[in-house]
């Protein structure tokens, strides 16, 4: 496996092209809107967010990834299109309809996605007018700043991508994300869209979509909030003309289903990272629990502790903080037996502290990385975990945006 | 039932004593010990953090509670005496000890908590030198600071009494606690103390208070961050002179409970509204859920999401948070239903939203109490949770405190 450039657009045969509609911000100032096109029909896989409060294009793209198939992904930002009843179901459907227009194929092949304000109306007219503009320039080429479009209170784009070999071909998984800021600032909404010109049948690329999501997506945490759009989308097109994996087992899908891991953990660190507020990454690694599910539960509720993040902000090697989180988390541990390590430094030792140099921890945790090592010696579960610190910053942007 | 002055020694026949000890603080400098006697063998109850981590006087006063009786409590600030293994225990025992036999009683009478700092030995030099001056005071008359002695980064004491009539007598129920600021910072720690001169029998006590600590202290939260020394304890010592109330149903039964629960709410209220950084006291009444318990669980998911909390720091009316943190929890709702009364106004009708004036809604949010009124029209279920806005002064006591 080796890193390559160029995100979403490095498999080939993918487009790409972006618009500024002006959903939320003056029209022209910033891309708003994405087309990603895999070219053809392509092996389509989704995984969405669990939060009962669904948006409508969460509601609408579940539908239309019923036959595994889809030939591109549209995805707006500056309105999340949820909670916005039967209206805002219309609005989706005719956002997927005009891309199908443009494209000349079903609307069932075209999967949606859209990341701010909750309970507004989307503003069609602007959108209709940014979906033409979007598909015009495709015929002029590709457009490289599909990240961006997609950012709301993301300070950075995210892109990663990486090549593998499948069966003596070279296949690239590439993908773009947009993360852990709130959006206008409504919601946390996470959004990813994962490319590859690998061979393989839908079944087999949800099998990996959902692994690689499991630990990677699934374990970062900002604010603990869980969004009403959430969504990871992969589009596997076959252009780098692999013998198809149809089923997710053997060589060929490992290699592949690592690939997609790999791309997905880069992405899921890059969200933790640029969390709204964020001075750091924290890496939670959560070993000798009694399951795997386990250690993730813990390593959770330490990365959803308001307390350990303000903590880590302030470079204050409170440990008391982080076996208080451990020991309310709805898994099995014993406070007697928990080894804790911050930023390579052993805290505790069968759950009491040991002597702590406080200018050395101090100077430790002033780093731009904090790892966090929990060892609960029960069994051999395991988890790791990313989250950020919590800085004045976050409430800044939470509670002074005006709406 | 009517409201009275005096806290824990409102009740007839109790005595509080204080000591400045210097635990951690310059001796004299605060108060951070008390002892609150109920002047002979009590009935005593008791409730208690179901964190794993459990601190050493959580453990020993569960054992000392196994009778039912006690004769008085001792609670200390500055050092939650967690995580500090055998040596913690033998700690707690002494503290036990040192009470019991200043008051010629069994060591098993007595019942100790502590608030503080997690991880650090006790400084039991300068513990046993405040529990001799606490004891040698208590000839001399009641010393009413108790409320002030258990205080960490609480602002302001937090007392309340009521009196209530039990067969033809008049009994009081008194209470102090200290909340929802961490300690030293370590930890946010929930202590009270409930005083009552009712005649009850251990097991109604017990009863009564597991349903009153059910509707109040167990519905607040400031930071989600449940401690390891989470205590609240009542001791009744007769003295009203009432017919023992011997189990847990009655007329007599039912207006001791009330008094109780109504005691129980006003601390718990009085804690979310000093929680750390607080500007304001949210009330989050959820009904039409499926069960009271959904309705608690529903409630609670909204009270702990950060980004409604510093919405309603900032005064922004984004309702989709709230929303989001309703369909995110662990209870069944249907987004469909929802209707959503912010301050009053309604601003959601089946989970939609209604047209928002917003300058008289940042006007509302600007007052010291909000009410957030959640019905999700699937039942009958309902409860009521209270928590507190999240500001830049969270962030800076818990984040900027130096060790």
């Amino acid at each position: 496996m080796q890193t390559v450039d160029g995100g979403v657009l490095a498999p080939k045969g993918f487009t790409v092209n972006t618009a500024s509609c002006g959903i939320n911000s003056p029209k022209g100032s910033r891309k708003d809107l994405v087309v990603i096109d895999a070219g053809g029909t392509a092996s389509a896989a989704g995984v969405f967010t669990t939060n009962r409060v669904q948006a409508a294009p969460v509601v609408l793209s579940k539908d239309h990834l019923q036959t595994g198939m889809a030939r591109a992904v549209v995805v707006n930002s500056g309105n999340a299109n949820a909670c916005n009843g039967e209206p805002g179901m219309a609005d989706a459907r005719e956002m997927a309809a005009l891309v199908a227009e443009g494209l000349s194929v079903p609307a069932s092949e075209i999967l949606v996605a859209s990341t701010g304000v909750i309970g507004r109306p989307l503003p069609m007219d602007v959108i209709r007018e940014g979906i033409r503009e979007a598909l015009e320039r495709q015929a002029l080429g590709p457009d490289p700043d599909a990240a961006e479009s997609i950012m709301t209170t993301d300070t950075v784009p995210k892109t990663c991508a990486v090549r593998c070999d499948l069966d003596s071909k070279s296949a690239v998984v590439g993908g773009i994300a947009k993360g852990a800021g709130m959006i206008c600032p409504y919601m946390a909404t996470m959004i990813g869209v994962v490319t590859t010109d690998a061979a393989i049948a839908p079944g087999a690329l949800q099998a990996a979509l959902r692994r690689a999501v499991g630990k990677s997506f699934n374990c970062i945490t900002v604010d603990g909030d869980m969004s009403t759009n959430d969504t990871v989308f992969v589009l596997a097109n076959g252009a780098a003309g692999n013998p198809e994996i149809t089923r997710p087992e053997g060589d060929a899908y490992e290699r592949f289903a690592e690939a997609l891991e790999h791309v997905c953990t880069d992405l899921a660190k890059k969200i933790a990272r640029d969390g709204e507020g964020a001075t750091k990454l924290v890496e939670i690694r959560v070993r000798g629990a009694r399951s795997d599910e386990d250690a993730r539960t813990i390593g959770m509720s330490v990365a959803n502790s308001a307390l350990v993040k303000t903590a880590i902000y302030g470079h204050d090697p409170n440990w008391g903080r982080i076996l208080c989180a451990v020991g309310y988390a709805d898994a099995e541990s014993d406070p007697d037996t928990i080894d804790l390590l911050l930023c390579g430094h052993q805290l505790t030792r069968d759950g009491q502290g040991l002597p702590l140099d406080e200018p050395t921890m101090r100077k430790a945790l002033s780093a731009s990385e904090i790892p966090v090592e929990i060892d609960l010696r029960l069994g051999d579960g395991a988890a790791t975990v990313w989250t950020c610190d919590m800085s004045h910053e976050y409430v800044t942007v939470n509670a002074e945006y005006t709406t």
